[in-house]
């Protein structure tokens, strides 16, 4: 089955349209109408060849919302016509103890959604920047929301499980304070979650200008990260602080935020390392560092329910395919509130 | 009241002889007479004024045991004659979320056992290498080890509670891989405790030298952590790596030996950084690096009665007073097996 998508041939060459085939629907597959992709950070640098061994042609994309158009003969939970969504992951071992932990991106064998080997052609996944994608039933996730809301929907399945993940895993709620470091894509969902999910939310921003923006998103407060008399204030007090700067910096400054027990998670990798930690920050009050790396199938059903039942969605900005390269460069200034998401309709061509 | 210590009056000058006093025991003080002192690498730096901040004079020791020679009058739990121990804590504040929870070892007005401030003369606290000391009977513990064994109980108050405290706090026991690297003070303690605790315990170490060592002291395995291959036959298995190593050296080659949701702790801070840990190996297994520091007063109990049930004190060569200065230099050397422990009958003189 021959469908339109948008990729690039090469890491150094603009996503161009392209057509790619996608597998007939076996007995346990779900096939999708694509409606909305989310543009995540990981599609550029993946698509770019910044990270290692990007085949091509690549099509990226892995904020999938959409319709059931078909379903395989053994397929009980979906039925043509139900709003879905696809996230990271379209495949994993299914056995190993964090697949049967419902945790599928720990995986070893977890094939994410683009540029994972894959006995269809082309030899490796190919991603939501495309009309149809045809995925086993265990990774479909059902969406919850209105119809009206679906194109904000799609950047929950990357940026949404990613903060809702570690806030679950480190018992956010009522009586917690919490820090949401950087607000981007990811730092803008860790607000909105941390926020519905009860806790008290600081937003940590390098810029003065990102304050009231913030606020708005539903941090309770605001610290400038390069004021240490503000940083100061907030000293040894807080249980987590979700970190999600990519970009290399001090994770002192916040380490020395948290009380006792409190942990800090990346959910960022930089490109150069961070410089190194000091220790004496981790030892003087138990404190922990962590990463976490998307969520499990389980828990991103879990996050998508949430988000329906908080009337959660991304902030986003709605681009035709045409415009995904001119927003990849948008989105490395900044210059997004907070998602771009493509209309795949603009993929019919 | 003055006693006999030893200690130095500058960081550059070996320990020697001298007086210093203690205050009389006020109504919820324990008098002490200290039996033996182990010899802890804190002591050291903090003497020589490695670490920041030494008042001189500067009597190290905390690893401390003896008997009660007398107690204040609201003193109920000890009676003089009893076999007790202080440990790295004379005092803390007593009222903060730590101390309320018995984690006095990360509050924040906690009074280490040397060079902390104190009202007593002569404005720090003086520790263990001397005849008596006189603490308050929060922070101090009941020994229920038979006597002969005394001297080697000494090193539980500071090496055993640091390597047992983590153990505990990341449910060491039957069906769990636990490593310890490093076979030294802290390591023997944590290899020991660890098994005692019912773990599968593997001991990392860079000597080949030390495996018949460690298999004796309780590990279950010994890897050469230079040995690129033995190092691959352990990757992703460990639910818990207790750190002893305050050298720098190369945290990722552990951390990729934790499972999903394993812990690295590091309970020895090194003077100059480790190299930055990948973010990467703490991200794809939602693995966790912590610190820990000591342990609290209830555990610390709980860890001596452990020890007493099960027959586990500290490997110990026992020396005088004025072999202080010799063991500070074997010590540097790795040239004890695997605690100094000073017989404080020699201080008598
Ligand atoms: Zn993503
Ligand atoms: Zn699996
Ligand atoms: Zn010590
Ligand atoms: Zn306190």
């Amino acid at each position: 089955m021959l469908v339109n998508a948008y990729g690039a041939h090469a890491g150094d060459q603009p996503l161009e349209p392209l057509q790619i085939t996608r597998r007939a629907p076996g007995a346990h597959d779900v096939q999708i109408d694509i409606a909305f992709c989310g543009i995540c950070h990981s599609d550029l640098h993946q698509v770019r060849a910044e990270w290692y061994g990007t085949q091509f042609p690549c099509v990226p994309g892995h904020e999938i919302v959409g319709r059931v158009a078909a379903v395989g003969a053994h397929v009980d939970g979906f039925r043509p016509g139900d709003l879905v969504g696809i996230g990271c992951i379209v495949d994993s071992c299914k056995h190993c103890a964090d697949c049967e932990d419902g945790l599928e991106n720990y995986c070893d064998g977890m094939i994410g959604t683009y540029n994972f080997p894959t006995p269809d052609a082309p030899g490796w996944t190919l991603g939501g920047y495309s009309q149809q994608i045809v995925v086993h039933e265990r990774y479909v996730l059902r969406i919850r929301h209105p119809e009206e809301q679906l194109a904000a929907v799609a950047p929950l399945l990357c940026a949404g499980i990613t903060t809702y993940s570690p806030l679950r895993h480190w018992n956010v709620g009522p009586g917690k304070k919490v820090g949401v470091v950087g607000i981007g894509g990811l730092g803008h969902m860790g607000i909105k979650l941390a926020h519905a999910l009860g806790a008290h939310v600081v937003a940590f921003t390098t810029s003065d200008s990102k304050r009231e923006a913030a606020l708005q998103l539903g941090a309770d407060e605001v610290v400038v990260s390069r004021n240490a008399e503000e940083m100061a204030a907030h000293a040894k007090s807080f249980d987590l602080i979700l970190n999600t700067v990519a970009a290399p910096h001090d994770l002192d400054a916040f380490l020395v935020l948290l009380k006792r027990d409190g942990n800090m998670t990346l959910v960022g990798a930089p490109a150069t390392p961070h410089a190194s930690p000091n220790v004496f920050n981790l030892i003087m009050k138990r404190r922990t560092l962590a990463g976490s790396m998307i969520g499990g199938i389980a828990e991103t059903q879990e996050m998508l329910d949430f988000c329906a039942e908080h009337g959660i969605v991304s902030d986003i900005e709605l681009v035709r395919a045409d415009q995904i390269n001119e927003s990849y460069e948008r989105m490395l200034k900044g210059d997004v509130k907070y998602r771009f998401v493509i209309d795949n309709a603009t993929l019919a061509g």
